[in-house]
């Protein structure tokens, strides 16, 4: 029994969530910290993930009738500076391009040469270079709507920064869209907030609240942001998108203008939507369990490996031919996310060794073939979610194992769902808020309740508490009722409840 | 006859081929030049066509083996100074990075602050950065080939700009592989460039020489550089890609190090190679026409617009829903690059403008569609690549559009090699040579002969004659046959012809 406890990731979530999640990220090969500071080196099974999450995002951007393009890394100061919220938000966060080349120093180390007349900043979003494109492209109503979407690197200058989570260069896609009417571009935030929550749901198993963010947490020039917030299984909250709806603050900053169909020359109305590698830190903190990495099946880059035991030549042999055929029938079967993908893993290495890797790693389906299951069609079969083993007849793996890699995916939504719903409280006072979110353990700052579902005003006086505790407002959801009550923090009036947590 | 050959792009190639170029790329709404000096902004169609070169690429690469992977955007100042001569290469063209925020300047605008200790440059190439994380994973000889590409856009600050062919931030994958043998980190260099050239001959429709690049035009600091070059219109070479053996100038620069199998330690081989969204200019180039782009089926974003026509609203619904039974049909279809992608065009848009534009955006087949057709079940087909316009049977249409899409992707490929092969010449004196290469009109410095391929020996003088010719030695053959001559330059012995042209 003790063997049967010991973990492969240690610490385990419970001993300490945050160093937890980065040995999973670590132990499945995900990504690792790089010698620039605060940038990650994404490996190919992190890559994998990152890669299928591009290809379905990709497709579903394309059926409401978007198209791709692409814009420079860098954007001249001076456009940065037009939109005088969008430069406050952004200015600490500024990687500087200053100059153009290097040359023999003093000391003979190179020093950076040829000045820029006009410093240039590596795009934290791009906002502003998109805008002035389209300024260009927009002369008349029939020129609109532009729906543009583009997959690129951004920078944001962060002091602190984790894996996935939060690094100075990440990878993203950054929608941008003009419209004719105000009408249309809300409609759009909308619609794109809904890609965002299908794909969170549907291909991540990872349920979200859709809702609209308060004031103080709004995109940096923006009229309204649109997000969906996740509960990792910490119970902090992870904002994992956001969709904006920008108004004509960039279209009048930027002279995105047209001629409408009476002929008056009016503003454009401006959209933009986000999602990026912070995704995959979601997914790793939404479904992962001490021993690593669990994948839901229509991310993972692969689906079932098969591990062939054998002992002698002629055994391997006899062994390696069943496994062949046998990733060649699964490979021609199919389940809710496409095609199913399977291969042997016929490495030297120990089989326990080997076995544990693809455990941290996060593979579904785990496939052990020996020469005793040859003799009776059989495999024996591990699953990743459940740690269930059993021996099974080969027929019938192949014949079920669409259906079996569909049960995994809902059920890793259903474990999720009921995690955030047994954390979820309606709270009506003060008192019973603090303690909420007050740690029980002044050695484990992490333990809080979860989230909170309060009345509330907009008021310094809640941003002062929140502040003191560590807590923000998530977001005001979409689908709550109308449900006026009484502000927990100030006693004014509210209209309704909004999300309350600790968060990411 | 005079308005036929009014032609959609001007000025034509004869009259000034450069000038057409940049023409053909704005009227097929490939590209434009943006506000940011020497970066470009890839519109729509345009990176349609790289994504497909991206799609196509990428299954080569991982049917080869190969994993993604993402490093970051950034290279330490330090990291480039380990191998002398790459960055000596790369040192005149780095955007470098020296400020981490922006703050209120004395004068009221922003200025650059918090001034870095390290400045860091956006990467022009990634092979020091990559080298910097290999020398981590690599411990033992069980831990190589490491074989992994990255997509990236990478950043060379070019003093002269030309959308595709040569910008400051461009897109592109590079490959880096470390091997325990020589003879292995050889055979992926070669192995990666036959993938080049099938890419480009078998997708791009684009024939290409396979060669080694002389000294003076290696990679900085590779031990041998393979290039594949192919001729444009102009009779100019383009590289179109290129595959690098770096022998282990970079592992030592970067202690790649390894255990072999004996016991002792080893530094690695390491292999780079790369092709950018320069392909996109040479595809441009190898098949348009004075109306603009010509795109090879197997990577035109769409195959087959539909362009309805009608005078009232009854035909309108008529011709219609003829128009969609067709696309459906089509759309089901298929030619040896994968799926037929049709559309309706059915923009309120005088019929000659909408006609003209999907010409100069070179979609390989138009098809009108008028009442007169609904009652005969036919339709009206314009090829791109001929201009053979005719009418037909739909169904015999459908029948035979996938048959009719693979003629047209073999007929451009033949047209380019015929064009390259009535402009290359065995020249084996250096008054031929010359000529070949002299412009026959002042006024026209482009016009000159093609490729010639000469007998040559490295030699100073060798070099000045063809610097004061504009000319370069693309590449020597790797399908030469052994044929000892002289060199037409200097008299000295040589052991086979090298390509000799102008170049991009």
């Amino acid at each position: 029994m003790a063997e049967k406890r010991k973990t492969a990731i240690t610490p385990t979530r419970e001993q300490d969530y945050p160093e937890w999640y980065q040995q999973v990220v670590r132990a499945a090969e995900l990504a690792e910290v790089s010698p620039v500071r605060g940038c990650m080196v994404i490996k190919p099974w992190g890559w994998g993930i990152w890669e299928n999450m591009q290809r379905v995002l990709d497709g579903m951007f394309k059926a409401t009738g978007h198209e791709n393009a692409y814009f420079p890394l860098f954007i001249p100061m001076s456009f940065l500076e037009k939109e005088a919220e969008h430069v406050e938000g952004f200015a600490k966060e500024c990687a500087v391009v200053t100059h153009h080349r290097l040359e023999p120093g003093p000391d003979g180390g190179l020093v950076p040469a040829g000045r820029l007349e006009e410093p240039l900043i590596v795009r934290p979003t791009s906002e502003t270079i998109i805008g002035a494109m389209y300024a260009q492209w927009v002369q008349s109503y029939r020129d609109l709507p532009i729906l543009i979407n583009q997959w690129a690197n951004v920078v944001r200058w962060e002091l602190r920064t984790r894996l996935f989570l939060r690094t100075t260069e990440f990878l993203w896609q950054e929608g941008h869209t003009a419209h004719a009417t105000e009408q249309e571009a809300r409609e759009e935030t909308a619609l794109m907030l809904d890609v965002y929550a299908d794909f969170a749901e549907n291909w991540m198993a990872m349920p979200v609240i859709k809702g609209e963010k308060t004031a103080g947490e709004r995109f940096p020039g923006a009229i309204a942001t649109l997000s969906i917030e996740a509960m990792m299984q910490d119970r902090k909250a992870l904002q994992a998108g956001t969709s904006h709806f920008l108004g004509q603050n960039f279209s009048k900053a930027q002279e995105i203008k047209f001629q409408d169909p009476n002929g008056q020359e009016v503003y454009a109305w401006t959209t933009s939507w986000g999602v990026s590698t912070r995704l995959v830190g979601a997914l790793v903190m939404t479904h992962s369990d001490d021993d690593g990495l669990i994948l839901p099946p229509k991310l993972a880059p692969k689906h079932v490996v098969v591990l062939p035991i054998y002992r002698n030549d002629q055994e391997r042999a006899d062994v390696l031919e069943y496994c062949n055929r046998l990733v060649a029938q699964l490979n021609d079967a199919t389940f809710s996310g496409g095609a199913i993908r399977a291969w042997i893993d016929d490495r030297d290495l120990r089989g326990g060794e080997k076995n544990w890797q693809h455990v941290k790693k996060g593979v579904p389906l785990r496939v052990e073939v020996g020469p005793r299951d040859l003799a009776k069609n059989g495999v024996f079969l591990a699953r990743r979610d459940t740690s269930e083993k059993r021996g099974l007849d080969r027929d019938e793996f192949v014949g079920t194992v669409g259906t079996l890699l569909d049960e995994i995916q809902d059920g890793l939504y259903q474990r999720a769902l009921a995690l955030r719903e047994s954390n979820t409280r309606q709270i009506d006072n003060l008192d019973d808020f603090r303690q909420y979110f007050t740690p029980n353990d002044e050695q484990r700052p992490e333990i809080h309740g979860g989230f909170a579902m309060c009345h509330w005003a907009e008021d310094p006086a809640v941003d002062q508490i929140l502040k003191d505790l560590k807590v923000t407002i998530r977001c005001i959801p979409l689908a709550t009722e109308a449900d006026a009550g009484t502000c927990i923090f100030t006693g004014k009036p509210s209209a309704g409840r909004a999300v309350f947590a600790k968060a990411y």
